[in-house]
């Protein structure tokens, strides 16, 4: 429990990492993240790994096996927040990764353990998400270091301002022939473990997504002449639509659909809206009810314009099929949560997360941790000590049966 | 003809004095604004008017009557727009009054004529409304002088920059004793004339006029992981209340109600929206029957919010009672439109308007023209010289006709 309280006391301190005085905004590269960098290096070398930041800001702690030339398992998630978050998304992954790293300091491990603080993974500051986790599996696009952010800063820019090296980032993707396999622990961000009563539960894999933008266009006018039935009001057809959406998703077991963006222009009190632009989120565990939720759902809104005399455009911006954890890193986890005296539940993560791209290049598990009242990405975000000692515990076991689980299997 | 083509041309003048590029926006003492008093203040000489700048941009002409101690006729309108606007709103009121002085420049009359063009009405800079009209009536209130830009530039500091006093606003104030009444000519803004095809009308009056914010609060949570039974999502009970409002408007009979803004928090696309706040303009032709419509949306508000377990605040920032035009001004208006060969129509305004300010301290009268599609507030907002013609014509006689009608009767 020792080491647990820790994790929630180290929590707390990241927690104060804020680019805001009252509120946890912790963008990609940002001053506070230098601070997160300080702590962590810190407390990695108090639990025997060697720090080093690599081209992209990421924070990777390593300490060799017993054969030096051995390769290493990776601990890791994000060191990113969104917005007004919580203390935990994302940083309990990492620090449960350096805490299984000190439970195991004294434990002969005949492989290198290597633990991941991903520098972004939210996406808030480019619009661009898993830029940590991309750079280390190799997939990060140069075209990315174009974007700017909302103050005009460039990615290539706020790369180098932090210190990193954006001409070396191919460089800073990882071996897989080096690795051994990921785990990544992280809050479920839902509220399924906490109505089965389950302080941690085992993701058998990450959900499918479509993200799409949905633009109505009618005609601005005078909201104080033109008479109802010779409106074209693109936000009235931009509310149908989102009741649309509420609706199918009541009525489609599983589906998550979402309009979480809503921009209208010109936003004059007094101006009937001529354009409302929306942005969509769809997400399940299969991808062709998935694709048939989308398809439904964008034919809505071509019905809903078509109506009201709105110009509609679509736009899919990014699709994510489902990716499936490695089915013999989950079943060692399985059995690591057994021992732990915890029944073993499996559900799926409706969030992607740093392991659906670490999955590309390397075999997978992921550990959810209960959270209250489902929240997250806002200062509510709430997670219990027990938990995350039931974590700990779990992830120990994990680690120290993959030499006679796992590599005696290779 | 020739002075309806003179203001159409000077329309488009003035419509290329614009912040913008490729777009028309001139909100209250931007630059443009310097350019437009060069302009009109030489149009006003070459009309016989002399031309002064008052403390908070108004530019006034005024040329005296056959006696020099007789009081004034004003007509006027505003030379500020809305982002994106079209090139009528407003200066064809203004350039309207400069053609009638024209017209009239040989005519003898016993009473002066004062030209008034408002440096703003539409509200857009400082989100208060008539600030050149307020300040002609005594009614600007000091405080106004403390609100800020989307810049931080107080209007203070605006009014200082642009070669004003705020310190002699109170100055500025029109002495009603020393003026006989108003006038102004305005395009429609809606779609009345035109279906009456009629080029001008007689406004009997504006409509009344509530503007309020609906705040619905609910729980920003991940769009990934929430199922639609635990949602707290305030966006989807704001569409539910956009579309009441816009059913109510259909089902109540000359009732104009419209949600014109809409900003919710946090709009991230993968994040539940907790907060979606509304602007609502609601207006009608009886205070009471608006009274009702306001009562009636802001209960449904309140249910939409304990349906969902959403906390709804509403606040009423402005109400505005309907405004009748002077019976006798308005009666001299529609002889004035009968002698000029046009079938006198009356209309409610339901936007506001300049006379709605000044009418608190002068006789007020005003005339619409017709313009294309209704449409106001846009680039595609139109008008044609013939009716152009037509207003000059009516408002021509009916500055013509004062001496006998009005100040006889006096």
């Amino acid at each position: 429990m020792a080491l647990a309280h820790r994790v929630m006391e180290r929590c707390d301190v990241l927690g104060s990492c804020s680019e805001e005085t009252f509120r946890l905004t912790r963008r990609f590269l940002t001053p506070p993240m230098r601070e997160v960098h300080e702590h962590v290096g810190g407390w990695m070398i108090a639990a025997g790994l060697s720090p080093r930041i690599d081209a992209v800001g990421n924070i990777l702690g390593h300490r060799a096996g017993t054969s030096t030339s051995a390769p290493s398992f990776v601990i890791g998630s994000h060191l990113d927040t969104v917005p007004h978050a919580g203390k935990y998304d994302g940083i309990v992954g990492v620090l449960l990764g350096i805490a299984v790293a000190e439970a195991l300091r004294d434990a002969e491990l005949p492989f290198g353990l290597l633990v991941a603080g991903f520098s972004e993974e939210e996406g808030v500051r480019y619009g661009a998400p898993f830029l940590g986790s991309m750079a280390a599996a190799g997939s990060f696009e140069r075209s990315l270091l174009q974007l700017t952010d909302a103050d005009g800063v460039s990615m290539d820019q706020a790369i180098r301002d932090f210190g990193g090296d954006p001409d070396r980032i191919a460089q800073a993707a990882w071996v897989p022939e080096r690795l051994l396999g990921y785990l990544e622990a992280h809050i479920e961000q839902g509220p399924v473990l906490e109505s089965l009563n389950l302080p941690i539960g085992i993701v058998t894999g990450i959900a499918g997504q479509t993200r799409a933008q949905v633009l109505f266009e009618g005609r601005a006018a005078h909201a104080g002449t033109v008479p109802p039935d010779q409106r074209r009001d693109a936000l009235t057809g931009a509310a149908e639509f989102i009741l649309a959406v509420e609706a199918h998703a009541r009525a489609t077991p599983d589906l998550r659909a979402t309009v979480g963006t809503v921009n209208i222009g010109p936003n004059v009190s007094n101006v009937i809206p001529g354009r409302a632009m929306l942005g969509l989120d769809i997400r399940h565990a299969d991808d062709q009810l998935r694709q048939a939720a989308v398809d439904h759902l964008l034919e809505v809104a071509r019905q809903i314009g078509e109506a009201r005399r709105l110009a509609v455009t679509l736009k899919t911006n990014a699709t994510q099929s489902v990716v499936r954890c490695d089915p013999k890193l989950t079943r060692i986890m399985q059995e690591a949560v057994a021992e732990a005296g915890i029944r073993p539940s499996h559900l799926l993560s409706g969030a992607g997360h740093d392991a659906m791209v670490i999955s590309r290049i390397l075999p997978t598990a992921m550990l959810f941790l209960r959270c209250r009242d489902g929240v997250s990405h806002h200062p509510d975000e709430s997670v219990k000590v027990e938990d995350v000692a039931a974590a700990l515990d779990a992830m120990a076991r994990f680690v120290s049966s993959l030499p006679k689980k796992l590599i005696s299997a290779v």
